[in-house]
């Protein structure tokens, strides 16, 4: 006789330092530390089965996350599942944490329930670089029109086909993707620019945010962002700027999706 | 004919993450890496001849700076002063960076000339651990009683024999010190206890904070400070808490002492 187990849908919250990584997805055989190896592991020990996650974005390597989010399904829970952050904490290297932990319906897919995401790129804009910024920003130290960044920014808001801002050689087919929001902000020598869409392309919020840097820098004039969307042309946009600026913050969900 | 060279005295001001350092202090020919021979060998390259600088306080491995003083002398300079930050800041590692220069006196010393430093130790005190703090606080979940901290603190201000609060194994003679300040406050999670003093022993800062964080647990009561101190013995203070939570941030000079 066997117990009967209902088998669990649970949603992580998880947040990570990038820095050492090869990026968020799993390169079994390679060498590689991957964010997904080191979480799988970890909650694999504490659970006492083996985890397999589904992520809601797969980060590239040295790009952050403060709300990344997973699921993963099994039979039964070892452990009740408010504990799973703590637990799992003491066992996860220091660069990675799980801040939250829920049950959810079976339907839920980390990735295909989502209904937008978060990114925020960051620059270090001050005269001398910070030691305590190096790792979660991006310096610039020449001054930046933020006006002519927010107009650019606001330019991108809608749904447009952003082939202009996908990394050259990608081959998905689709490059309309929507951005609900595009906010800039400075707190003291930290500009901070914010993404928020139904998606992106592979590199395209890196490739936004250097493209408004550069509209900053005025090496582009804001008024030129219509004109880039449309070429559908990689060479147009503004630099890919460095991994290290570059954080998922938040994934959101509409319950109702997966009730 | 030689031209007459007028000996220049430079004060530089400068930021590091001690993270990957073995201090402050040169260790030449052990193999590990120090901020001294770091900042040297970057100041020898852009002046083109030798450095030896004089450090305001020599911070232990680990530990972190925002407002660390050095000064050197040479024979003339082969750039103006102001333009040293940038110039070196291209050749240092990013995790230490010159934020000022100038030219003082001749009989400053960085050290000597100092009327007080301003250390800060950071506590990153949540329930869960942050990624993103772990390298510049030191992690307590447990909550903390901050009025407790404090009226400790203000018990630690003036002159006093620090003996209980020197590492164990120290023989320095004299041990009595003089701290002005001693504030606690928290911003969001980080909770921060500033000391500013005329000198502090080894590892004092750490065990200063240690104590306070032990009397924030409720584990030493802020009424047993003056026994601690009368005691002059190691064992009942608090622990010496790791020095990545450790930053020297000021450190302050009467510029009358020395010109």
């Amino acid at each position: 006789m066997s117990a009967v187990m209902k088998t669990q849908n649970v949603k992580l919250t998880i947040a990570y330092d990038g820095t050492h990584y090869h990026g968020y997805q799993e390169q079994r055989g390679t060498g590689l530390q991957t964010i997904q190896e080191t979480l799988e592991d970890g909650l694999g020990r504490i659970l006492g089965i083996p985890i397999k996650t589904y992520v809601a974005g797969r980060t590239d390597a040295g790009v952050h996350a403060r709300g990344q989010v997973v699921n993963f399904k099994c039979e039964g829970l070892s452990i009740p599942v408010e504990r799973i952050p703590l637990a799992v904490n003491r066992i996860l290297p220091e660069d990675i944490a799980v801040i939250g932990a829920e049950k959810v319906p079976d339907g839920f897919n980390a990735q295909l329930s989502a209904v937008s995401k978060l990114y925020k790129y960051y620059i270090f804009n001050s005269r001398q670089r910070s030691p305590f910024s190096r790792l979660y920003s991006y310096f610039e130290p020449r001054s930046l029109d933020l006006t002519a960044m927010e107009r650019a920014g606001s330019m991108l808001v809608g749904s447009h086909d952003f082939k202009s801002f996908q990394a050259s050689g990608s081959t998905v087919k689709n490059t309309v993707r929507e951005i609900y929001k595009c906010k800039v902000d400075r707190v003291g020598s930290l500009v901070g620019i914010a993404f928020r869409g139904d998606g992106f392309l592979y590199n395209m919020v890196r490739i936004l945010a250097g493209t408004l840097l550069n509209v900053g820098l005025e090496k582009i004039h804001y008024s030129d962002i219509p004109n880039i969307l449309k070429a559908k042309d990689r060479r147009l946009a503004g630099p890919t700027v460095p991994s290290r600026g570059l954080f998922l913050e938040k994934v959101n969900y509409n319950t109702e999706d997966f009730s």
